[in-house]
C-alpha cells in the first residue's frame, strides 16, 4: 500500500560513488536482483549488523572483510538471503566477492557481500558471477534508485533520499537508499540500508555518527517485531569533496553531518514502515512522561507489537481499552494506572484509569479513519520519551507473509 | 474453527456446586451471557489473576472480596468488561454483587464478580440485575455447560473438562470450564477458568495446587502475546466428599489431587488454543536442552509469537528459516547456532547452522499439511525444557479482531 510514499524519489549522486544493476535470474524473471556499488579509493566505510544469532553468510562475511580492509565494492542481491546455509553458505558468498576481486582487481577483501530475500536456499552463485559483468559494466554515479529497485523483495516501491549542507563554503550531499518491508524491529531487521556522502570523515566518528543516527531512526521501526538473519546498514564517507576531514565531535561540521546523516536515516526508515507488509496505516507511537527511556521504550513496543492494537488500527477503530492492556503488561514496574494518560493524535482518550470524561468516539474515529496518526502515552512519572514507528496488522500482511514463497 | 474441538464436552457435576445462567441482554441479544455459580458453606476457595497493571473493575473487587471472606458466590458476565471505568466501574461491580446478596441473604464480600468482553463501556447494571433472580432460579448441580456457554466471546465452542480419582475408596470429581480464543498469554489473559472438586482441601494447599497447575497449563499457552485485565481462574474444593482433608505436600492424596487438577487446568488451556481466534492449527512450542527453564521459555514463546512463524503456519509452509530467525533472536546469551537443532513433529530441519542434510521440503509439508503439529528446538547446550502452546495466525484471526466491535 506504501502509505504516503510514490516511485518518484530523487536520489542525489555522490562524488566518489558510482552504481549498477543486473538481471541475475536470481529468483525474480526479467527484473534487476542484482547490484553492485563501487567506492572510491581513500573513502570511508561504517557498517553495523543484525544481531540475531544466526547471522546470513554474507553478514559473517562482510564483518570479516570489512575488520580486514576498507570496502572498495558492495555486492548485493535480492531474492535470496543465503541465510541457514551453513559452511556452503560462506564458500558461496566468498566466491561472489572473488568474482568481483578477479574483474576489478581489487583483494577480495575489499569486497562486502548483501543478500535479502528467501532463508535456506543455497545461493545460486553461477547466476550471481553471470550477471556481475553486467553489473560491473552499468556504473554510473547516477545509478542509486536503479540499486534501490534491484534489491526490493516485498517492498513495492524503491526507498531513497537525500539531504545537503554546507561545509567549508562548499555544498555536500548525504544520500541513501533502503529496502525492507517485513520482518522490521530493532536491530536492523530484514533491512538493507547503504548511506553515502561525500564529506570526508574519520574512520572512528564514522562508525559513531552510524551507530547513533541508526539508533534513532533504524532501531525505531517496527513492523511485526521479527528481526531478520541478513540485516546491515553501511555509511561511507568518500571524501570526494575537497573541504577538511571531519575528525571530531567538537568539530562544528560534525552536528552539520549528524543532522543530515539523521535526516536520512529516519526518513528511509519511516519509508520501510510505510512500505508495510500489507499496511494500511502509519502509526506513531509515542510514549512521554517516563522515568527511563527504556521504561518508553518498552510501552511503545508492546502497544506497537500487539496484534490487537494493529488489528484495531487496520479497522480504524478507537478500541483504547486495547492500547490500556498494552501499557498495563508492558512491566513497567509500579505503574500508577490513575496517573496515565493515552492521546489519538490531539484526542485524550484515556485518563485517570479510564475513558476521558470528555471523550466521543467519532472523535477517535474521525483520528483513526487517517492513514497516518499517533497514539500517544503519557506515564506521568518522569521526563524521558522515546518513539517508534509502525504500521496496523491486515489481511494484507496475512497473505503477503502467507505466500511469500509459494 | 476449534481445532480438533466439538459441542458434545461432557462436564461432571461436583458435589456442593450448583450453577444458573439467565439472558441479561448485556451485549449479546437472545442468548445466555450471565451465570451464577453457588459453593456449598464450609467450601474452600483459591484465586488467581491478571498481572496486567490495568485490571478491570470486578478484578478489584474480587481480590478484595477474597481476601475479606469465604465466597459463596460467583457472578459472571460475558460481553462487557467493566474494564478501564475507573471508580464508576468499581461501584458497578458492586452494585451486581449487593444483588446476589441481597437475593441470597450472604454478605456482600462472600459474591466475586468476574467480566469478560468488551473494555470500556460502562457495565449494564440494571440489566444484570434484572437477570441475577433468572440465574438464581436456575441454579443445578448440571449447570456447568450452560455457564460454559454463557460466559463464551469469541469463543466459538463452550470449554469444559472432567477428571474423577480414588480417594480413601471414594470416587472425587474435578470439572472445570473456560473461556477464551484470543488475547491469551502468560498471565491468564482474557480467560476465565472455575474448576472445583467435592475433595476436602486445605486452604494453603488449594492455593499452591492452583498456581502450580496454572503455571504448566494455563500459564503456557498464547494466541496473539497480549493480555487482558479481566483474567482469573478460580479453584473451588467444596468438601462435599467424606474423605480426610488434603492438608499437606506428603498426603499421598495431595498427588492424585495435583495430577486431576494439572489435567483439568492442561485440557482446558489446550481447549482455549484449540479455539483460538481465527486458529487453523494447534501448534505445539517444545525447546529442549536448554541451560534454565527460563531460557527454554524465552525461546518457545519468541517462535510461538512471531507473525512470520504463524503465517507460515497457516500458509502449511514449512518455512524453517522464519523458525531459526525466532530462535536467533530470543536473547539466549551465546547461543552457538552450531549446535542446535530444530524438529517439525520428527523431521528433523535444522542442523549445524543450518538445513539438515537429509531434509526434503515435502516431508516438511506433509507435517504442516495436519492441523496439529509441533515445532521442537533443541538448544544443545543444556538439560532443561518446556512447551507452550500456541494457533497459526490467519486471515481469521485478522477479521474477528478487526470487526470485534462493529
Amino acid at each position: 500500500m506504501a502509505i504516503g510514499l510514490n516511485e518518484s524519489v530523487a536520489v542525489l549522486p555522490v562524488d566518489g560513488i558510482r552504481l549498477g544493476v543486473a538481471k541475475a535470474g536470481i529468483r525474480y524473471p526479467d527484473r534487476d536482483d542484482l547490484a553492485l556499488v563501487e567506492v572510491r579509493e581513500g573513502a570511508q566505510c561504517a557498517a553495523v549488523f543484525t544481531r540475531n544469532a544466526f547471522c546470513a553468510a554474507p553478514v559473517i562475511l562482510a564483518r570479516r572483510h570489512l575488520s580486514e580492509a576498507v570496502p572498495r565494492y558492495l555486492l548485493i542481491n535480492a531474492g535470496n538471503a543465503n541465510a541457514g546455509t551453513g559452511e556452503e553458505g560462506l564458500s558461496d558468498a566468498l566466491a561472489c566477492c572473488n568474482e568481483v576481486a578477479q574483474l576489478t582487481g581489487v583483494d577480495v577483501r575489499a569486497v562486502l557481500p548483501f543478500s535479502t530475500g528467501v532463508i535456506g536456499e543455497r545461493l545460486p552463485v553461477g547466476r550471481v558471477r553471470a550477471g556481475i559483468p553486467n553489473a560491473f559494466s552499468s556504473l554510473h554515479p547516477d545509478g542509486w534508485l536503479a540499486v534501490a529497485r534491484a534489491m526490493m523483495t516485498t517492498d513495492t516501491v524503491p526507498k531513497g533520499v537525500s539531504r545537503q549542507f554546507e561545509l567549508a563554503g562548499q555544498t555536500v550531499t548525504v544520500s541513501g537508499i533502503a529496502k525492507g518491508a517485513g520482518m522490521i524491529r530493532p536491530d536492523m531487521a530484514t533491512m538493507l540500508a547503504f548511506i553515502a556522502t561525500d564529506a570526508p570523515v574519520g574512520p572512528a566518528l564514522l562508525k559513531q555518527c552510524l551507530v547513533r543516527t541508526g539508533d534513532d531512526s533504524f532501531n525505531r521501526i517496527t513492523v511485526d517485531g521479527d528481526t531478520s538473519t541478513n540485516d546491515a546498514c553501511v555509511l561511507i564517507a568518500t571524501g570526494a569533496r575537497q573541504v577538511p576531514v571531519i575528525d571530531s565531535i567538537y568539530d562544528p561540521a560534525y552536528q552539520g553531518l549528524m543532522e543530515a546523516v539523521g535526516a536520512v536515516c529516519t526518513e528511509l526508515a519511516r519509508c520501510v514502515v510505510r512500505d508495510g507488509e500489507g499496511a494500511t496505516k502509519f502509526v506513531t507511537v509515542n510514549v512521554s512522561e517516563g522515568i527511563s527511556e527504556q521504561e518508553c521504550l518498552d510501552v511503545a513496543y508492546t502497544i506497537a507489537h500487539s496484534p490487537l492494537v494493529k488489528t484495531a488500527c487496520f479497522a480504524g477503530d478507537p478500541n483504547w481499552g486495547r492500547i490500556l492492556a498494552a501499557v498495563g503488561r508492558a512491566g513497567v514496574p509500579d505503574l500508577n494506572v490513575e496517573d496515565v494518560r493515552i492521546y489519538l493524535d490531539d484526542v485524550c482518550i484515556v485518563e485517570r484509569g479510564g475513558c476521558a470524561p470528555d471523550y466521543r468516539e467519532e472523535r477517535g474515529q474521525a483520528v483513526m479513519a487517517r492513514d497516518t496518526f499517533a497514539v500517544r502515552v503519557a506515564l506521568g512519572r518522569g521526563d524521558q520519551e522515546a518513539t517508534v514507528w509502525t504500521t496496523d496488522l491486515s489481511y494484507g500482511y496475512v497473505r503477503i507473509n502467507a505466500e511469500y514463497r509459494t
